[in-house]
């Protein structure tokens, strides 16, 4: 079951890695389509060590905290902040560069929808993030679906092509009857060409880092599923791209980046994606097949894109346990943390989706060069790693030596291969839209380091720096601000009395003659056995006449703590919220200003307060990842429980059922 | 004093009506000019009628409820939230159209500006929302210079014009030359016509409720003082505007609709309002006095859309003390609560702007609808009071029925008056974008109602419905939430501990476990003398574990009331919020959730928090037409008071000064 779940993101970007290596070869030219298999290979090679290369990464941090980690412990704090600002940017790249790339394949299906690409691709994205508001249970069948289909799918065509090369009867694409103009290069400019061919073809290996950071998720012995998930999952990935780039050659699959260059084809019609191309040509244009081939690869393509939905608050929360987050983020089950977290992953992927309108090519660029930020520091980080671990482990315990020398290679052949990338996407997309990448990264890292100096500063100021803590505040008084007597001031007043303070006293702001009376009325009606205060107020205000209050009886009973007991309604609607609480949230903020004051809030659960249980039980993004499914099901623990006989009257209501 | 605060909005009208009123008429050619005094006259009497029938309702109702309280007690719920609405909206165009004449005015003194005339205006919004949100005090000089410059220098220029008139030297303005095509009308045309012209110069009414509003905050007598300023306030508007319109005939002022059809006028530069073109031909265009003149019109109409955002909040707290918006509002003195009523102003204001492209016509047809419908509705319910007060007062009391008889009369006339304008309004300019009041209007009567229907309903879901309401749960424990043995923490036990609670447990959730080694060390070295349980937390959550743990201390020690104690930070910077008690806030709702909990918020002062005293020491919107200017100052009451010795330490750090 993990190999659905992580290996989306990485098998899906099979589905354009091929296209984007023959695009850039064919700028050049058709002949420079003979550098192809070369290119491909060194594709695969760099595929084949940066698995191996993670591999040893699960090995030495089994923890999933991934390229982050390793930047971070061997680094230091600004690399490791740097491959989390990284990251951060592919999540939001993950979903454009995956919609669109799903966008593209559907459209290669069915083109009549070429009009509405963009609008399709922000539509895909707005689904995605409803279903995750709503909480989506990632480990079911549905998921796993897709992903086996696509393998499948894609693996009968690869075979069925290369078996009709074979016999003879070899695939001819709808495309290879067009022509491609040559650009006459200097030697200096097809070496360029050829490294920017080889650069989008590592788009390949986008996402091998998912399985790394999802450790945990693994059945146990962790590390070791883990990797053999990874190693599966590579050997997949290599045969699939090497097969669909050698059957679009061998069938003359033509793709330009621009389709009015392709000379012979009529550019208003949408170019259709090298796998249409490739299956249309294997199977049949219209056929069931090639139909089978673009929906599975679509499914495929919009799965990886709701993994980062999965993803993102993780990091987020990984992010907040080391202080370069708010603390909130680190809350696992907030619902509301999540949905802000999401809504924002989505704004920012639609964002570029229409910045960028769904340009596949474009976005495949700046994708690439935060993947590869991230896997050069990981790989510079593992290095460090085994050097140390080399200067640590004695002369004699020569496996052990072996293993971290081998690690050692591996990781530099990896670190040297993924920098050299990196520069050379970095050299030949610096002003395509790169740039804006290289703004992000710096921006985002400065703002963690902010918040990591900010937290340090609190720290510092309420460090407890006396060693003789002493406690004992005296004078205790307790004020039950009353509007009207209702269930919730009645609940309230129950609460303050149960705890039995020195001093309680109901305190009323005058504001209305009318409401007033009838609460003096009612007091005197129900006996209740609290003084009742009554604060003139005349210009309408609350916290002012309450804080003169508590200052005068300062005044006359000397130094005391003063609790503030406030009723608080407990809604199920959001737009309830705008309608109660506000003014009283707003009065506690207030009221906290006044020395020795603290705020209790009395909850009164309005009966719409019963749709919470309800949203609470939903699963949410990331749970599967995190390696439980829900055991601790807030359902269960939060709801009032009715067969729990000990916790009193099964509804919140204190005047009731309680004997006096 | 009253007279510049209530009488910008009123007379900046001056500034805008007779030229719309021109306007209009030569849309049937220039001979329709010769209408025009009988047509100025018409709103003169209806202005002359509006202002007598205002004075009545002052007498009375001089709480300052205006139309919607009389409205409300007259005619009942529903016209009474119509008017509501309708105030709403007008403060809404109140800003936009203030603004867009007084932009209108500065292009026609620098023409250069033309350009960016939306821009202008929507920036001219911007600065008066910032100056609002910051606080201003109305009260102040600086207020009441312009309306008096106003009144002063167009009165100068209509005095000196007609001077020059009667002794033979005529002011000629500099569109006299302009031919105007004239219209082939039938006759209902000329009528319908006539008619709009009519409506259109009643906007020189707009802003006649202001002092109705705002009784309460004249010196008293208050009614006596506020009919005077009314009285001296419609007098000059009378003399304004009939001295204007009479300036502008005389002077030969062409104003169209669209200038393109002003024959001879090149209509790719801007058309100078009338008030330009009659103080450029007054004074000459470019002298000293010129400018002065426009100079003033701009900032008596700027100050006019200032005045909305100091009634907008003002009506909100009447709404929200009827029930009809939400309860928060109500709040005297919650910057909050202005600051986003004051936003939300803006950005309607601005919409209004943008959509109408800073049109003045359109947006003064929009204006006179939502003023006729408060105005109509206002009048009418006076004509059912002194009705129903005429039943009441004895056949003896001839005093008392000559001013009933006398105000029946003087009501009856504005409410037909009020009506028909209304209706003229409404037929002439639906289409014309008048729909959108028309829409707006039901939209938010609805809403209002819906509003006062929820809490109808929530009261009689909160209503003590048992005679016998009796007191005391009993078994009551604290639970303090520790994260770190910081100083929050150690105040938090500290005032638990101050409470006497039945039994008092420090809590804390183990995540990490180097955190929760540390504060197992830290309590042993301090000698808390409360007693740390952990609790496991297996996937970082807060609220399951602890929903367990009360679960199961309840099953061992029976009901018991639980209050938690959560230590809060109180922070100065808004981007702090996101840094701090996020976690803590989303907890404490979690918590509310389970039955018996109450959540006792500690505040614990950042360093930062010392900004927030200055900002409550800042002028609300609306303080000085409330009647008071900051008697109850928060910042003298909210501060910790160093010079009260009583109220324990200055700084609120438990673990510093006192004894155990």
């Amino acid at each position: 079951m993990a190999l659905p779940i992580f290996a989306s993101d990485a098998l899906s970007s099979v589905a354009y890695a091929p296209q984007e290596l023959l695009m850039i070869l064919m700028l050049g030219g058709l002949s420079f389509l003979t550098f192809s298999p070369w290119i491909a290979l060194a594709v695969v090679v760099l595929l084949a060590v940066v698995v191996l290369s993670y591999r040893q990464l699960i090995l030495a941090y089994p923890s999933g905290g991934g390229d982050y980690e390793v930047a971070r412990t061997n680094l230091g704090e600004i690399p490791g902040v740097v491959v989390a600002s990284a990251l951060l940017v592919d999540y939001i790249l993950t979903v454009a560069v995956s919609v669109a790339a799903g966008v593209d394949n559907i459209i290669s299906a069915l083109a009549v929808l070429n009009p509405w690409r963009v609008e399709l691709a922000v539509g895909f994205v707005v689904l995605l993030v409803a279903v995750n508001l709503r909480g989506v249970r990632e480990a079911s069948r549905a998921f796993a679906l897709p992903t086996y289909l696509f393998i499948g799918s894609v693996g009968v065509m690869v075979v069925t092509g290369l078996v009709r090369w074979a016999v003879g009867d070899s695939p001819v694409a709808s495309s290879a009857q067009f022509g491609v103009e040559s650009a006459g290069l200097t030697q200096v400019a097809v070496v360029l060409l050829l490294l920017r061919a080889f650069a989008s073809g590592c788009s390949a290996l986008t996402g091998v880092e998912a399985i790394a950071n999802g450790v945990p998720a693994f059945r146990p012995p962790q590390a070791r599923n883990a990797r053999t998930t990874l190693a599966i999952m590579g050997l997949i990935a290599i045969s699939l791209f090497a097969g669909l780039t050698t059957l679009a050659l061998v069938s003359g699959v033509r793709y330009a980046e621009d389709p009015c260059e392709l000379i012979g084809f009529d550019c208003t019609l949408p170019q259709p994606s090298l796998i249409a191309q490739v299956a249309a040509a294997t199977f049949g244009m219209g056929s069931v097949l090639f139909y089978v081939v673009q929906a599975t690869t679509a499914c495929v393509l919009l799965l990886a894109a709701n993994t980062a939905f999965n993803g993102f608050p993780l990091l987020g929360s990984v992010l907040a346990r080391d202080g370069y987050a708010p603390k909130s983020l680190n809350t696992r089950g907030d619902r509301l943390v999540y949905s802000n977290g999401m809504v924002l992953l989505g704004i920012a992927a639609i964002t570029a989706l229409l910045v960028f309108q769904a340009d596949l090519t474009t976005l495949i660029q700046l994708y690439i060069i935060g993947v590869f930020v991230s896997f050069s520091l990981g790989q510079i980080g593992m290095v460090r790693h085994w050097n140390r671990e080399l200067r640590l482990i004695p002369r004699q315990a020569t496996l052990e030596r072996r293993i971290a020398l081998r690690g050692r290679v591996i990781n530099s052949l990896g670190a040297v291969m993924t920098v050299v990338v990196l520069v050379i996407v970095t050299v030949t997309k610096f002003t395509h839209g790169a740039w804006l990448v290289f703004l992000a990264i710096p921006v985002l890292t400065t703002l963690m380091i902010g918040v990591r100096r900010y937290y340090l500063d609190v720290e510092v100021e309420t460090a407890i720096d006396d060693d003789s803590v002493r406690f004992g505040s005296r004078g205790d008084v307790a004020l039950v601000l009353v509007g009207a007597f209702h269930k919730p001031a009645a609940k309230a007043i129950d609460y303050a009395l149960a705890a039995q303070h020195d001093t309680t006293i109901a305190v009323h702001v005058a504001v209305t003659p009318r409401e007033t009376a009838q609460l003096a009325a009612d007091w005197e009606e129900h006996h209740v056995p609290v003084p009742l205060m009554v604060l003139e107020s005349p210009y309408r205000q609350y916290a002012a006449p309450l804080a003169a209050f508590i200052r005068e009886y300062r005044r006359r009973h000397g130094s005391s703590v003063v609790t503030i007991y406030l009723p608080q309604y407990i809604v199920g609607h959001w737009w309830e919220t705008f309608l109660h609480n506000r003014r009283a949230r707003r009065l506690a903020q207030r009221l906290m200003l006044i020395h020795g004051v603290a705020v209790t809030l009395v909850p009164w659960l309005l009966d719409s307060s019963r749709l919470l249980y309800g949203r609470a039980a939903r699963p949410m993004p990331g749970d599967d990842r995190a390696g439980h499914a829900a055991e601790y099901g807030l359902v269960t623990h939060l709801a009032p429980e009715a067969d729990d006989a000990t916790t009193g009257p099964p509804t919140p209501d204190p005047t009731a059922s309680r004997p006096a």
